[in-house]
């Protein structure tokens, strides 16, 4: 098998100038997912960076994050876990809520996706100020779950969202310095 | 390998009465994604139900057909198509507009998400009136793409999405009659 190469990643990655706001480059992955080769290279990447870690749950945040975390679970032989934004989830519920750079966000998950022990994945397809994700981790944290990493596609190192995430083990396999 | 079992996916089916709104049931599939062993077993029923469709792209609408969506595209290896709600997708796009119980719809694509003759299978978790999922091929098809037919974990035979997706081959693993 030929090593992962992150070059071939990012030359499918569109970037989209100020969007959503002015200055902003937005990270566009949707040819990478349309792609069905580099599509199954990344699922099968991420794969083999988290497949020893006896991960129990993959938790994804809503919505670009299910079309990461929901391949790599049934590749792991995990559960899946959506986290949804409010309002979204028909049953009991925990929710968490948290400050973005445009505002308060909440996310919330059912009652019963995890218990005490769970061993959890995080994925989301980019990891940008962390905000969201570690939140998600402490919203499964306060439920009893383990989180027992992150793994992302895109990093975009200068928003050092890995510094919220201090103390976790953070796969990421492309990064923007 | 055994023959796949509709009951113990419909045992999992969480119904929830009067949600969103009263007198309608809502089926809450978490608990099949939340189970490893379940949800792999819908993937794969879905996989040996389509593989013979010469399937390019799987094309699904947010967000909980992501869910179902993305890991049928890994294992068809086909690419991944994301349908989304106005306003998600970043670059340019085309969209359309439906009628549905409670109001109007938008769903968008990218322009690029497909291209003529390109053979693609729609996906969804739940087929209930069938609106969305034939305003999706309609969108597609006017790009030029091919749809193959139509795959869903549940079909709500009473709403008679099937009779709004007539000529096109349906599948669905569970139907409530």
């Amino acid at each position: 098998m030929k090593a992962f190469d992150p070059q071939r990643l990012k030359a499918l990655i569109r970037d989209i100038r100020d969007y959503p706001v002015k200055g902003v480059i937005f990270r566009d992955l949707t040819p990478i997912f349309r792609d069905p080769v580099v599509f199954k290279e990344v699922i099968d990447e991420l794969y083999l960076r988290t497949r020893d870690k006896r991960i129990d749950a993959v938790a994804s945040i809503e919505a670009r994050g299910f079309i990461v975390g929901a391949p790599l679970a049934i590749k792991l032989n995990a559960g899946f876990v959506p986290l949804r934004k409010k309002g979204k989830l028909p049953w009991k519920k925990r929710e968490i809520t948290y400050q973005l750079e445009y505002g308060l966000e909440t996310i919330e998950v059912h009652e019963d996706a995890v218990t005490n022990g769970t061993r959890v994945l995080i994925v989301d397809d980019l990891l940008a100020t962390g905000g969201t994700a570690s939140s998600a981790a402490k919203l499964l944290e306060s439920m009893g779950a383990e989180i027992v990493g992150f793994a992302f596609i895109v990093e975009l190192a200068y928003l050092r969202g890995r510094e919220k995430l201090k103390g976790y083990d953070v796969i990421s396999l492309v990064v923007y310095e």
